[in-house]
Formats: structure tokens, C-alpha cells, sequence
């Protein structure tokens, strides 16, 4: 039974940038499972499986619809214990992974917004473009152009960010240990979200976090590596 | 067999400070075993056990010498499977434990040691003053009260840091999820640190963050709180 999952997308539908829904789509692979992507744009979200979410990802499984990448993933885990790798890898797996799903929403995800806002904005078609730009410009209370204006100033604070990484991968080559785990996929999907939207040529070169990257767009077929960089 | 600690102390040895030993203690209690304090100062350090070793902490179990805070850990895990509560809880624990040692390392402990160098040297005898000042200043290309003179400037910096925490404790009491486990050990070590050496007036009142402090100090019969915070 083929998972049908909402995913985010832009003008050109080919190029889903949700770090939330890269997740799910990594999760999923893990277990060897199929999906099937319906694209949605940020104006359909509420038009999902009849309306009631204002966010993706969400899930269709049959007659389980599951919103929310990390109950996704908890589903996954629970609904097919025996089929694929391990998501977790056991209790303390769970828990500690939403340290790391609070770390990245805090700490990444605050700064890829800082630096993508114009990017996503410029990847939508009119309509979206027009949400986009009304809703973040009154939550920010400055324009997306002001928003981004002095980008690279924060790049020495990304660096700082991605310190935790570069030491952790001196010990494993995954978060996970030696293989990947869920908590790979939520910091993947950040790093996904980035490099889709606006690249990755902010990130110095020849980090451990890097080479971690490269693997991780190897998994599953290169299922990352689907969709290009982007260049901006 | 009781365990025996070499515990990094200043001039009253009555208040260990390391946040590295701190984990360590934190991990024989978990496991309901008992440890033996040689208090341990910064010059002392090359003299333990005939020598050979840089850092503490160090423990002396029977035949076996085992050192660094994490291999500690392991090894207590390894000892006593079937003893007390388990530190990591599955393999997955393990790894993602090493990642909340490489934030706390990397963010966490480079904050505090910017907020608290002096405070430190003042806690120590003069023999070890001369060591502290010299090294840590060769180390910083500058006097330990340049390196403090702006410190409050960098409270925002972790209130930043602290968002990780923050954001996680809404899902669970831990970090280790229901119950503590070594990678609660790993972040309380930071700031028990922090209590001892500068006190918690940093701050800000009133976040999750401080009452998942609150409960790690309970724990163990108040292993943390019976050495009493610092009121610099």
C-alpha cells in the first residue's frame, strides 16, 4: 500500500524544498517503503484530505492520515517494526532524537530562514509569491529584501552552528553511529531545505559536515541528490 | 568495589567543579554504585596514578583505569548491565549521546568557559592560580579580565544556545525522555559548572530549561545540590 505524502513545492513542481517533508521521504525510503508525492503549494495546504492542517507534511496510508514529520516517523516505526532498517534503534533513539529535532528547528532552521526567505519567495509561482511575501513580511515586520540584506554577516554564526556536527563526526560517521537514523534525516532535511532553495556555497569547504552531506544524498538511490542544487 | 575518582577541585575541596567529572559522578549514582572523591587540583592533574594522563576525570576500579568522561560512561554501561538504570538506553542512545556531547562542547561549554574564566582562577590556591592564569592567557592571546570584561554582553548568545532545551523539554522531562539518562548527565555536567564556579543569575527566570536543572539537582539524593551554587 503505497503512501501518499503532501509535499511542498513551488513553481516548478520537480523541486520539493520542505526540510519537514525531505525528512518524511528519507524516513520512508529507510524502511524500504514507497510514496507517492501529491505537490502542494502553500496556498493548497489547507486544502489537503478536505482541509483542517495549516501545515505538511501529512500522510494518506490507506485509512491513517498522520500529520507532522516526527509522528510520521513514529508511525513508520510502529506500523512496520520488522520491514527495513531501524529508524530509532531503541528507546533512548526516540528521545534523544527530539533533542536533536529542537536543536535543528532552533538553531538551523532559524538561520536557513534568515538566508533562504527570498529564495523560497522567488521559487513560487504569482499567486504563492503573494501569500508568501505578505505573511513572513508581517511576522518579520520588515521586507524579505531588508530581511536578507546583510546575509552573509551570519555566516560565521552558521559555522559556529555547524561546530556540534564537525566534532560529533570526528567519533561516527552518522548521527545515528554507524548508520543512519532518523535524527540524520531531521538534520538532513535542513540542510536539504538549504541546498535546494538557495545552495550550499556558504559552507566552508572541507568540513566533516560536508562529507556527512555527500553521504546522505547517496542514501536510498541518491534520493536527495534527485533534485539539484540550486544556484543562486 | 568502590570506585575511586580523581575530581578536579580548586582550593576548597569541599566544591568539585568539572563538568566533565560532574558526568561521571552523576553516571555511578545512576547505576546505584559508590565513588570515592580524590580530590584533585589543576597542578595535581599529571601526578595521578604515577602519571600519564592530562585530563580528568580518571577512575580507579580494581585493576582498571579508565579515563575520559564518555569512555567512563561506556564502561559503567558495560560493567553493570544488570545493575540500576540503564545510561543510554539502546545503541541509538549511545550515538545520539555523542551528539549532545559535541553541542555542549561546542556551545554550551565554550559560553561558559567565556563567562567564567575568572571566576574560576579565584576559586583556585595560588600555586594554581599561576598555572590558570598562564595558560588559559597564553591560550586566549589576552588577561582573563579582558576575556570577562563584556561578558553580559553574551547572556543573549545563551539565551540563544538555550532554545534547544527549551523547545525539547515541551515533549518530555528529559532529555533521556521519561527518565534521565548520561545525555542529561552530559548537559546538567555543563551547568553544574556553570552553579558552582558563576552561579545561574545569567539566566533568564522562569524557562524549562531551569526546572529541568531543578529536577537533575534532585536527583540522587541531591548529589548536585549538595555543593552549594556560587553567589559571584
Amino acid at each position: 500500500m503505497t503512501i501518499k505524502l503532501y509535499d511542498l513545492v513551488g513553481e516548478d513542481k520537480s523541486k520539493p524544498f520542505s526540510p519537514h517533508c525531505w525528512k518524511v521521504k528519507m524516513a520512508i525510503a529507510h524502511k524500504g517503503l514507497e510514496f507517492e508525492s501529491v505537490p502542494t503549494s502553500f496556498v493548497d495546504i489547507d486544502k489537503m484530505e478536505n482541509g483542517g492542517f495549516s501545515t505538511v507534511p501529512l500522510i494518506r496510508h490507506g485509512k491513517n492520515l498522520v500529520h507532522e514529520s516526527f509522528e510520521i516517523a513514529l508511525y513508520l516505526r510502529n506500523s512496520y517494526p520488522d520491514v527495513g532498517d531501524r529508524l530509532f534503534h531503541g528507546e533512548g533513539g526516540i528521545a534523544l532524537s527530539r533533542f536533536v529535532e529542537s536543536w535543528t528547528l532552533t538553531q538551523l532552521h532559524t538561520w536557513i530562514a534568515g538566508w533562504a526567505i527570498l529564495d523560497i519567495h522567488n521559487m513560487l509561482d504569482d499567486e504563492n509569491k503573494v501569500y508568501f511575501r505578505e505573511s513572513r513580511e508581517k511576522r518579520a515586520g520588515k521586507t524579505l529584501e531588508e530581511f536578507v540584506s546583510n546575509r552573509e554577516d551570519s555566516i560565521p554564526e552558521l559555522v559556529k552552528i555547524l561546530n556540534a556536527m564537525n566534532l560529533m563526526l570526528k567519533k561516527q560517521p552518522f548521527i545515528g553511529g554507524r548508520y543512519p537514523r532518523y535524527a540524520d534525516y531531521i538534520v538532513f532535511g535542513a540542510f536539504q531545505w538549504l541546498r535546494v532553495v538557495s545552495g550550499l556555497h556558504m559552507i566552508p569547504k572541507g568540513t566533516r559536515m560536508l562529507e556527512w552531506l555527500e553521504r546522505m544524498l547517496d542514501l536510498h538511490d541518491g534520493l536527495g541528490r534527485s533534485v539539484p542544487q540550486a544556484n543562486t
